[in-house]
Protein backbone atom coordinates (compact mmCIF):
# COMPACT_ATOMS: atom_id res chain seq x y z
CA UNK A 1 0.00 0.00 0.00
CA UNK A 2 1.46 3.32 -0.75
CA UNK A 3 0.72 6.11 1.43
CA UNK A 4 -1.42 7.98 -0.98
CA UNK A 5 -4.16 5.09 0.09
CA UNK A 6 -4.66 6.12 3.47
CA UNK A 7 -5.60 9.78 2.13
CA UNK A 8 -9.42 9.29 2.54
CA UNK A 9 -9.24 6.85 6.17
CA UNK A 10 -6.94 10.13 7.11
CA UNK A 11 -10.11 12.92 6.21
CA UNK A 12 -12.26 10.27 7.90
CA UNK A 13 -9.88 10.01 11.51
CA UNK A 14 -9.54 14.20 10.99
CA UNK A 15 -13.34 14.60 10.96
CA UNK A 16 -13.81 11.57 14.37
CA UNK A 17 -11.43 13.85 15.96
CA UNK A 18 -13.10 17.07 15.29
CA UNK A 19 -16.15 15.91 16.45
CA UNK A 20 -14.78 14.39 19.26
CA UNK A 21 -13.50 17.61 20.51
CA UNK A 22 -16.56 19.57 20.40
CA UNK A 23 -18.62 16.54 22.34
CA UNK A 24 -15.40 16.51 25.04
CA UNK A 25 -15.11 19.93 25.87
CA UNK A 26 -18.15 21.52 27.38
CA UNK A 27 -17.38 18.44 29.78
CA UNK A 28 -14.16 19.15 30.71
CA UNK A 29 -13.97 21.57 33.90
CA UNK A 30 -17.50 20.98 34.22
CA UNK A 31 -18.84 22.24 37.65
CA UNK A 32 -20.08 19.29 38.87
CA UNK A 33 -19.97 17.91 42.81
CA UNK A 34 -17.48 15.02 43.35
CA UNK A 35 -19.61 12.28 42.40
CA UNK A 36 -19.78 8.65 43.13
CA UNK A 37 -21.20 6.81 40.49
CA UNK A 38 -18.91 6.20 37.85
CA UNK A 39 -21.83 5.79 35.08
CA UNK A 40 -22.74 9.76 35.85
CA UNK A 41 -19.34 11.47 36.07
CA UNK A 42 -18.47 14.47 33.43
CA UNK A 43 -15.55 11.98 32.27
CA UNK A 44 -17.60 9.00 31.20
CA UNK A 45 -20.39 11.10 29.61
CA UNK A 46 -17.75 12.64 27.72
CA UNK A 47 -16.44 9.09 26.85
CA UNK A 48 -18.98 7.57 25.71
CA UNK A 49 -20.71 10.54 23.79
CA UNK A 50 -17.53 10.66 22.10
CA UNK A 51 -17.61 7.20 21.21
CA UNK A 52 -21.10 7.60 20.37
CA UNK A 53 -20.31 10.28 17.51
CA UNK A 54 -17.38 8.54 16.18
CA UNK A 55 -18.68 5.61 15.44
CA UNK A 56 -22.09 7.34 13.65
CA UNK A 57 -19.37 9.03 11.41
CA UNK A 58 -17.35 5.90 10.68
CA UNK A 59 -20.71 3.75 10.27
CA UNK A 60 -21.76 6.83 7.51
CA UNK A 61 -18.01 7.34 5.81
CA UNK A 62 -16.35 3.91 6.08
CA UNK A 63 -19.30 1.51 6.72
CA UNK A 64 -17.57 -1.97 5.78
CA UNK A 65 -14.69 -1.14 8.43
CA UNK A 66 -14.31 -2.85 11.72
CA UNK A 67 -14.54 -0.62 15.02
CA UNK A 68 -13.70 -1.08 18.59
CA UNK A 69 -14.27 1.39 21.92
CA UNK A 70 -14.42 0.03 25.45
CA UNK A 71 -18.01 1.76 25.83
CA UNK A 72 -20.07 -0.14 23.15
CA UNK A 73 -17.71 -3.32 22.00
CA UNK A 74 -16.84 -4.27 18.78
CA UNK A 75 -18.46 -4.14 15.18
CA UNK A 76 -17.68 -5.82 12.11
CA UNK A 77 -14.77 -7.65 13.45
CA UNK A 78 -13.79 -9.91 10.49
CA UNK A 79 -13.54 -6.83 8.62
CA UNK A 80 -9.47 -6.38 7.42
CA UNK A 81 -9.65 -2.73 8.49
CA UNK A 82 -10.37 -1.68 11.82
CA UNK A 83 -10.29 1.34 13.94
CA UNK A 84 -9.38 1.63 17.94
CA UNK A 85 -11.10 4.29 19.39
CA UNK A 86 -10.30 5.94 22.86
CA UNK A 87 -12.13 9.62 23.28
CA UNK A 88 -10.79 10.15 26.68
CA UNK A 89 -7.37 8.40 27.28
CA UNK A 90 -5.90 10.20 30.97
CA UNK A 91 -9.20 10.06 32.96
CA UNK A 92 -7.57 11.42 36.14
CA UNK A 93 -5.74 14.67 34.29
CA UNK A 94 -9.33 14.77 32.91
CA UNK A 95 -11.17 14.75 36.59
CA UNK A 96 -8.57 17.18 37.83
CA UNK A 97 -9.19 19.77 35.13
CA UNK A 98 -5.35 19.09 33.15
CA UNK A 99 -5.61 20.12 29.80
CA UNK A 100 -3.13 16.71 29.41
CA UNK A 101 -5.58 13.67 28.07
CA UNK A 102 -6.13 12.97 24.73
CA UNK A 103 -8.62 11.43 22.40
CA UNK A 104 -6.91 8.63 20.37
CA UNK A 105 -7.59 7.31 17.10
CA UNK A 106 -6.26 4.11 15.37
CA UNK A 107 -6.86 2.47 12.49
CA UNK A 108 -4.99 -1.14 12.09
CA UNK A 109 -5.03 -3.10 9.08
CA UNK A 110 -4.93 -6.82 9.37
CA UNK A 111 -3.81 -5.85 13.17
CA UNK A 112 -0.96 -3.76 12.17
CA UNK A 113 -1.38 0.04 13.37
CA UNK A 114 -1.42 2.13 9.65
CA UNK A 115 -2.77 5.67 11.27
CA UNK A 116 -2.82 7.51 14.26
CA UNK A 117 -4.29 10.31 15.86
CA UNK A 118 -3.61 11.64 19.50
CA UNK A 119 -5.75 15.02 19.99
CA UNK A 120 -6.17 17.19 23.07
CA UNK A 121 -9.54 18.69 22.56
CA UNK A 122 -9.02 21.55 24.73
CA UNK A 123 -5.84 22.96 23.69
CA UNK A 124 -6.77 21.69 20.25
CA UNK A 125 -2.91 19.91 19.76
CA UNK A 126 -2.97 17.31 17.25
CA UNK A 127 -0.56 14.75 16.30
CA UNK A 128 -1.16 12.59 12.94
CA UNK A 129 0.92 9.71 12.00
CA UNK A 130 0.64 8.00 8.85
CA UNK A 131 2.80 4.93 8.02
CA UNK A 132 5.46 5.73 5.82
CA UNK A 133 5.08 9.50 6.18
CA UNK A 134 6.74 11.96 8.82
CA UNK A 135 4.26 13.32 11.74
CA UNK A 136 2.89 15.91 11.30
CA UNK A 137 1.97 18.33 14.65
CA UNK A 138 -0.71 21.28 15.09
CA UNK A 139 -0.47 23.67 17.70
CA UNK A 140 -0.67 27.06 18.92
CA UNK A 141 1.91 26.49 21.75
CA UNK A 142 4.49 25.61 19.27
CA UNK A 143 7.03 22.87 18.89
CA UNK A 144 7.98 20.83 16.05
CA UNK A 145 7.39 16.81 15.20
CA UNK A 146 10.34 15.31 14.83
CA UNK A 147 12.50 13.12 17.79
CA UNK A 148 15.87 14.04 19.44
CA UNK A 149 19.27 13.02 19.26
CA UNK A 150 20.28 11.71 22.42
CA UNK A 151 22.75 8.60 22.80
CA UNK A 152 23.15 7.89 26.25
CA UNK A 153 20.80 6.63 29.12
CA UNK A 154 22.32 8.83 31.45
CA UNK A 155 21.21 12.02 29.12
CA UNK A 156 17.85 10.80 28.55
CA UNK A 157 14.78 12.52 30.13
CA UNK A 158 12.12 9.97 31.00
CA UNK A 159 8.64 10.08 31.70
CA UNK A 160 5.98 8.03 32.96
CA UNK A 161 2.09 8.45 33.75
CA UNK A 162 2.16 7.70 37.73
CA UNK A 163 4.48 5.39 39.97
CA UNK A 164 0.84 3.77 40.21
CA UNK A 165 0.99 2.81 37.43
CA UNK A 166 4.84 0.76 37.45
CA UNK A 167 3.42 -0.59 40.74
CA UNK A 168 1.16 -2.79 38.35
CA UNK A 169 4.41 -3.97 36.43
CA UNK A 170 5.24 -7.07 35.93
CA UNK A 171 9.06 -7.27 36.96
CA UNK A 172 10.46 -3.77 38.34
CA UNK A 173 13.09 -3.10 35.92
CA UNK A 174 11.44 0.39 35.53
CA UNK A 175 13.37 0.77 39.22
CA UNK A 176 16.52 -0.37 36.41
CA UNK A 177 15.70 2.21 34.00
CA UNK A 178 14.90 4.76 36.10
CA UNK A 179 18.43 4.70 38.05
CA UNK A 180 20.24 4.77 34.89
CA UNK A 181 18.41 7.82 33.33
CA UNK A 182 19.33 11.79 34.04
CA UNK A 183 15.85 11.90 34.96
CA UNK A 184 11.97 10.89 35.46
CA UNK A 185 8.96 12.90 35.18
CA UNK A 186 5.38 12.21 35.70
CA UNK A 187 2.29 12.30 33.99
CA UNK A 188 0.86 12.72 30.24
CA UNK A 189 -1.09 9.83 29.53
CA UNK A 190 -1.00 9.79 25.46
CA UNK A 191 -0.18 13.47 25.77
CA UNK A 192 3.86 12.72 26.55
CA UNK A 193 3.98 10.63 23.59
CA UNK A 194 3.35 13.44 21.82
CA UNK A 195 5.87 14.87 23.83
CA UNK A 196 8.55 12.74 22.64
CA UNK A 197 7.32 12.77 19.06
CA UNK A 198 8.17 16.68 19.28
CA UNK A 199 11.63 16.08 21.43
CA UNK A 200 10.97 17.07 24.50
CA UNK A 201 11.06 13.90 26.03
CA UNK A 202 13.50 10.36 25.61
CA UNK A 203 11.96 7.72 26.98
CA UNK A 204 8.53 6.59 28.23
CA UNK A 205 7.88 3.31 29.78
CA UNK A 206 4.47 2.66 31.07
CA UNK A 207 2.59 -0.49 31.43
CA UNK A 208 -1.12 -1.76 31.94
CA UNK A 209 -1.34 -0.69 28.46
CA UNK A 210 -4.60 -1.73 26.52
CA UNK A 211 -4.30 -1.57 22.60
CA UNK A 212 -6.73 0.97 22.15
CA UNK A 213 -4.04 3.27 24.81
CA UNK A 214 -1.02 2.53 22.01
CA UNK A 215 -2.18 1.36 18.79
CA UNK A 216 -2.67 5.57 17.96
CA UNK A 217 0.81 6.00 19.46
CA UNK A 218 2.52 3.81 16.93
CA UNK A 219 2.44 5.58 13.72
CA UNK A 220 2.94 9.17 15.67
CA UNK A 221 5.90 7.72 17.12
CA UNK A 222 7.56 5.89 14.04
CA UNK A 223 6.75 8.94 11.99
CA UNK A 224 8.78 10.84 13.93
CA UNK A 225 11.78 9.14 14.04
CA UNK A 226 11.29 6.72 17.27
CA UNK A 227 10.76 3.58 17.88
CA UNK A 228 7.81 2.38 20.17
CA UNK A 229 7.79 -1.64 21.03
CA UNK A 230 7.23 -3.88 24.28
CA UNK A 231 9.58 -3.83 27.25
CA UNK A 232 11.17 -6.86 26.05
CA UNK A 233 11.87 -5.45 22.96
CA UNK A 234 9.59 -7.37 20.56
CA UNK A 235 6.74 -5.73 18.36
CA UNK A 236 3.76 -4.54 20.15
CA UNK A 237 0.79 -6.95 19.56
CA UNK A 238 -2.89 -6.10 19.36
CA UNK A 239 -3.19 -9.66 21.21
CA UNK A 240 -1.75 -9.47 25.14
CA UNK A 241 0.70 -6.66 25.05
CA UNK A 242 0.75 -5.01 28.10
CA UNK A 243 3.74 -2.81 28.62
CA UNK A 244 4.87 -0.22 26.61
CA UNK A 245 8.43 1.14 25.60
CA UNK A 246 9.07 4.55 23.44
CA UNK A 247 12.37 5.61 22.68
CA UNK A 248 13.21 9.03 20.52
CA UNK A 249 16.41 8.45 19.32
CA UNK A 250 16.29 4.78 18.12
CA UNK A 251 19.37 4.21 19.53
CA UNK A 252 18.51 4.34 22.98
CA UNK A 253 16.34 1.37 22.34
CA UNK A 254 18.62 -1.36 23.22
CA UNK A 255 19.98 0.50 26.48
CA UNK A 256 16.41 0.94 27.91
CA UNK A 257 15.45 -2.60 26.92
CA UNK A 258 18.55 -4.17 29.01
CA UNK A 259 18.11 -1.92 32.15
CA UNK A 260 14.10 -2.77 32.10
CA UNK A 261 15.15 -6.40 31.71
CA UNK A 262 17.46 -6.13 34.97
CA UNK A 263 16.72 -6.28 38.45
CA UNK A 264 17.33 -3.12 40.59
CA UNK B 1 -6.55 48.76 53.69
CA UNK B 2 -9.33 48.35 51.40
CA UNK B 3 -8.93 46.37 48.65
CA UNK B 4 -9.33 49.26 46.30
CA UNK B 5 -6.13 50.51 47.38
CA UNK B 6 -4.46 47.61 45.82
CA UNK B 7 -5.21 48.37 42.01
CA UNK B 8 -2.34 50.37 40.92
CA UNK B 9 -0.20 47.04 42.46
CA UNK B 10 -2.60 44.88 40.99
CA UNK B 11 -2.40 46.99 37.15
CA UNK B 12 2.21 46.84 37.82
CA UNK B 13 1.23 43.01 38.43
CA UNK B 14 -0.38 42.32 35.36
CA UNK B 15 1.96 44.40 33.02
CA UNK B 16 4.80 42.01 34.49
CA UNK B 17 2.72 38.90 33.63
CA UNK B 18 1.91 39.59 30.33
CA UNK B 19 5.51 40.91 29.92
CA UNK B 20 6.75 37.47 31.24
CA UNK B 21 4.39 35.59 28.74
CA UNK B 22 6.19 37.08 26.11
CA UNK B 23 9.79 36.49 27.02
CA UNK B 24 9.18 32.85 28.83
CA UNK B 25 7.06 31.36 25.40
CA UNK B 26 9.43 31.44 22.73
CA UNK B 27 11.59 29.10 24.84
CA UNK B 28 9.15 26.81 25.39
CA UNK B 29 9.47 23.79 23.84
CA UNK B 30 12.46 25.06 21.42
CA UNK B 31 14.60 22.76 19.48
CA UNK B 32 17.76 22.57 21.62
CA UNK B 33 19.46 19.40 22.32
CA UNK B 34 19.81 17.50 25.62
CA UNK B 35 22.30 20.25 27.23
CA UNK B 36 24.08 19.82 30.43
CA UNK B 37 25.24 23.32 31.75
CA UNK B 38 22.32 24.33 33.40
CA UNK B 39 22.96 28.04 33.05
CA UNK B 40 22.76 27.67 28.95
CA UNK B 41 19.26 25.57 29.61
CA UNK B 42 16.31 27.32 27.73
CA UNK B 43 14.38 27.44 31.07
CA UNK B 44 17.32 29.09 32.97
CA UNK B 45 17.43 31.74 30.19
CA UNK B 46 13.76 32.31 30.16
CA UNK B 47 13.56 32.52 34.11
CA UNK B 48 16.53 34.88 33.98
CA UNK B 49 15.28 36.78 31.34
CA UNK B 50 11.40 37.16 32.34
CA UNK B 51 12.89 38.02 35.83
CA UNK B 52 14.78 40.80 34.13
CA UNK B 53 12.20 42.38 32.58
CA UNK B 54 9.42 42.03 35.50
CA UNK B 55 12.35 44.20 37.82
CA UNK B 56 12.52 47.08 35.13
CA UNK B 57 8.75 47.17 35.43
CA UNK B 58 9.07 47.40 39.02
CA UNK B 59 11.65 49.95 39.10
CA UNK B 60 9.98 52.06 36.63
CA UNK B 61 6.60 51.90 38.36
CA UNK B 62 6.79 51.04 41.79
CA UNK B 63 11.01 52.30 42.08
CA UNK B 64 10.30 52.27 46.46
CA UNK B 65 8.87 48.50 46.73
CA UNK B 66 11.21 45.85 47.74
CA UNK B 67 12.07 42.94 45.51
CA UNK B 68 12.95 39.31 45.50
CA UNK B 69 13.83 37.09 43.04
CA UNK B 70 15.79 33.90 42.45
CA UNK B 71 17.97 35.01 39.58
CA UNK B 72 18.71 38.21 40.75
CA UNK B 73 18.57 38.56 44.83
CA UNK B 74 17.06 41.37 46.97
CA UNK B 75 16.30 44.93 46.45
CA UNK B 76 15.22 47.55 48.88
CA UNK B 77 14.84 45.23 51.58
CA UNK B 78 13.29 47.83 53.99
CA UNK B 79 10.06 48.65 51.87
CA UNK B 80 6.91 47.38 53.68
CA UNK B 81 5.89 46.08 50.15
CA UNK B 82 8.23 43.29 48.83
CA UNK B 83 7.58 41.65 45.75
CA UNK B 84 8.27 38.00 44.98
CA UNK B 85 9.03 36.89 41.71
CA UNK B 86 9.43 33.20 40.41
CA UNK B 87 9.26 33.35 36.35
CA UNK B 88 9.44 30.01 35.87
CA UNK B 89 7.66 27.61 38.58
CA UNK B 90 7.68 23.89 37.51
CA UNK B 91 10.69 23.62 35.80
CA UNK B 92 10.18 19.88 35.14
CA UNK B 93 7.11 20.46 33.12
CA UNK B 94 9.04 23.19 30.94
CA UNK B 95 11.73 21.45 30.23
CA UNK B 96 9.58 18.12 28.80
CA UNK B 97 7.20 20.54 27.17
CA UNK B 98 4.30 20.35 29.26
CA UNK B 99 2.03 23.76 29.54
CA UNK B 100 1.42 23.07 33.35
CA UNK B 101 4.26 25.27 34.64
CA UNK B 102 3.56 28.93 36.18
CA UNK B 103 4.85 32.44 36.53
CA UNK B 104 4.37 33.40 40.29
CA UNK B 105 4.13 36.82 40.98
CA UNK B 106 3.34 38.11 44.69
CA UNK B 107 2.84 41.18 46.76
CA UNK B 108 3.79 40.86 50.19
CA UNK B 109 2.73 43.88 52.86
CA UNK B 110 4.86 43.60 56.08
CA UNK B 111 5.55 39.70 54.98
CA UNK B 112 2.08 39.03 54.88
CA UNK B 113 0.76 37.86 50.85
CA UNK B 114 -1.58 40.73 49.91
CA UNK B 115 -1.67 39.70 45.88
CA UNK B 116 -1.23 36.87 43.98
CA UNK B 117 -0.99 35.73 40.28
CA UNK B 118 -0.51 32.45 38.93
CA UNK B 119 -0.17 32.86 35.10
CA UNK B 120 0.21 30.06 32.31
CA UNK B 121 2.10 31.92 29.33
CA UNK B 122 1.70 29.20 26.79
CA UNK B 123 -2.04 28.41 27.64
CA UNK B 124 -2.64 32.26 28.49
CA UNK B 125 -4.27 31.19 31.93
CA UNK B 126 -4.18 33.42 34.57
CA UNK B 127 -5.62 33.22 37.93
CA UNK B 128 -5.41 36.78 40.42
CA UNK B 129 -5.75 37.17 43.66
CA UNK B 130 -6.38 40.11 45.73
CA UNK B 131 -6.63 39.63 50.05
CA UNK B 132 -10.74 40.23 50.47
CA UNK B 133 -11.66 40.34 47.14
CA UNK B 134 -13.14 36.96 45.23
CA UNK B 135 -10.31 35.15 42.90
CA UNK B 136 -10.83 35.95 39.70
CA UNK B 137 -9.47 33.46 36.22
CA UNK B 138 -9.52 34.22 33.17
CA UNK B 139 -8.69 30.79 30.49
CA UNK B 140 -10.46 30.11 26.74
CA UNK B 141 -10.32 26.08 28.19
CA UNK B 142 -13.25 27.20 30.65
CA UNK B 143 -13.70 26.79 34.61
CA UNK B 144 -14.93 29.35 36.94
CA UNK B 145 -12.73 30.33 40.15
CA UNK B 146 -14.53 29.21 43.32
CA UNK B 147 -13.40 25.95 45.53
CA UNK B 148 -16.15 22.88 45.29
CA UNK B 149 -17.55 21.28 48.81
CA UNK B 150 -16.14 18.44 49.66
CA UNK B 151 -16.86 17.40 53.68
CA UNK B 152 -15.05 14.31 54.09
CA UNK B 153 -11.45 13.22 52.98
CA UNK B 154 -12.13 9.53 51.99
CA UNK B 155 -14.00 11.81 49.10
CA UNK B 156 -11.04 14.52 48.25
CA UNK B 157 -9.13 14.03 45.34
CA UNK B 158 -5.66 14.63 46.49
CA UNK B 159 -2.83 16.09 44.19
CA UNK B 160 1.16 16.63 44.44
CA UNK B 161 3.60 17.25 41.91
CA UNK B 162 5.83 14.58 42.02
CA UNK B 163 6.58 11.29 44.36
CA UNK B 164 10.63 12.89 44.42
CA UNK B 165 9.28 15.68 46.30
CA UNK B 166 7.77 13.84 49.16
CA UNK B 167 10.48 11.70 49.76
CA UNK B 168 12.04 14.57 51.10
CA UNK B 169 8.85 15.66 53.60
CA UNK B 170 10.18 16.26 57.11
CA UNK B 171 7.72 12.76 57.83
CA UNK B 172 6.02 10.30 56.25
CA UNK B 173 2.33 11.76 57.03
CA UNK B 174 1.73 12.22 53.98
CA UNK B 175 1.15 8.49 53.31
CA UNK B 176 -1.56 8.53 56.04
CA UNK B 177 -2.90 11.42 54.04
CA UNK B 178 -2.67 9.64 50.63
CA UNK B 179 -4.40 6.72 52.00
CA UNK B 180 -7.31 8.27 53.48
CA UNK B 181 -7.71 10.35 50.45
CA UNK B 182 -10.05 8.85 47.52
CA UNK B 183 -7.42 8.95 44.79
CA UNK B 184 -3.96 10.44 44.47
CA UNK B 185 -3.14 12.66 40.95
CA UNK B 186 1.05 13.89 40.27
CA UNK B 187 2.03 16.67 38.66
CA UNK B 188 1.22 20.49 38.41
CA UNK B 189 3.79 22.37 40.61
CA UNK B 190 1.80 25.88 41.09
CA UNK B 191 -0.93 24.88 38.18
CA UNK B 192 -2.65 22.52 40.44
CA UNK B 193 -3.17 25.12 42.85
CA UNK B 194 -5.21 27.26 40.37
CA UNK B 195 -7.04 24.00 40.11
CA UNK B 196 -8.01 23.41 43.47
CA UNK B 197 -8.96 27.01 43.01
CA UNK B 198 -11.25 26.07 40.37
CA UNK B 199 -13.02 23.06 42.34
CA UNK B 200 -10.99 20.40 39.93
CA UNK B 201 -8.88 19.02 42.89
CA UNK B 202 -9.69 19.18 47.18
CA UNK B 203 -6.46 18.96 48.55
CA UNK B 204 -2.47 19.20 47.92
CA UNK B 205 0.11 18.31 50.30
CA UNK B 206 3.46 19.78 49.24
CA UNK B 207 7.14 20.38 50.54
CA UNK B 208 10.39 21.52 50.14
CA UNK B 209 8.78 24.71 49.06
CA UNK B 210 10.03 28.19 48.95
CA UNK B 211 8.19 31.10 49.61
CA UNK B 212 8.23 32.26 46.20
CA UNK B 213 6.97 28.63 45.42
CA UNK B 214 3.73 30.17 47.85
CA UNK B 215 3.33 33.14 48.53
CA UNK B 216 1.14 33.97 45.28
CA UNK B 217 -0.99 31.34 46.02
CA UNK B 218 -2.49 32.35 49.36
CA UNK B 219 -4.99 34.71 47.94
CA UNK B 220 -5.37 32.82 45.20
CA UNK B 221 -6.91 30.24 47.42
CA UNK B 222 -8.58 32.57 49.94
CA UNK B 223 -9.80 34.12 47.81
CA UNK B 224 -11.27 31.19 45.67
CA UNK B 225 -12.89 29.97 49.82
CA UNK B 226 -10.32 27.52 50.28
CA UNK B 227 -7.08 27.38 52.84
CA UNK B 228 -3.79 27.06 52.52
CA UNK B 229 -1.10 26.50 55.86
CA UNK B 230 2.02 24.50 56.59
CA UNK B 231 1.17 20.89 57.19
CA UNK B 232 1.33 21.30 61.05
CA UNK B 233 -1.74 23.73 60.01
CA UNK B 234 0.04 27.24 61.38
CA UNK B 235 0.05 29.95 59.07
CA UNK B 236 2.53 30.31 56.68
CA UNK B 237 5.71 32.43 57.14
CA UNK B 238 8.20 34.14 54.88
CA UNK B 239 10.78 32.61 57.22
CA UNK B 240 11.09 28.94 57.36
CA UNK B 241 7.98 27.31 56.21
CA UNK B 242 8.81 24.43 53.99
CA UNK B 243 5.75 22.25 53.83
CA UNK B 244 2.43 23.45 52.18
CA UNK B 245 -1.29 22.31 52.55
CA UNK B 246 -4.03 23.53 50.91
CA UNK B 247 -7.56 22.56 50.89
CA UNK B 248 -10.48 23.93 48.83
CA UNK B 249 -13.28 23.22 51.46
CA UNK B 250 -11.95 24.65 54.82
CA UNK B 251 -13.86 21.85 56.62
CA UNK B 252 -11.14 19.55 55.74
CA UNK B 253 -8.05 21.06 57.04
CA UNK B 254 -8.58 19.49 60.70
CA UNK B 255 -8.78 16.06 59.06
CA UNK B 256 -5.69 16.82 56.58
CA UNK B 257 -3.75 18.05 59.23
CA UNK B 258 -4.17 15.38 61.72
CA UNK B 259 -3.82 12.64 58.59
CA UNK B 260 -0.25 14.69 58.06
CA UNK B 261 0.54 14.09 61.42
CA UNK B 262 -0.02 10.24 61.67
CA UNK B 263 2.42 7.96 61.09
CA UNK B 264 1.75 5.71 58.32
Amino acid sequence: MTPDDLTPFLNVANMMADAARCVVRPWFRSSVAVIDKADQSPVTLADRTAERVMRAILSERLPGHGVFGEEFGLENENASYRWLLDPVDGTRSFVTGRPLFGTLIALLKNGVPVLGIIDQPVTEERWVGVSGQPTRFSSRFGGLAGTRACLELGQAELSCTSPEMLESAPHEGWKTLKKRAKRMTWGGDCYAYGLLALGQIDIIAECDMNPWDWAALVPVIEGAGGRITAWDGSPLHAEGDRTVLAVGDASLHSAAVQALATRP
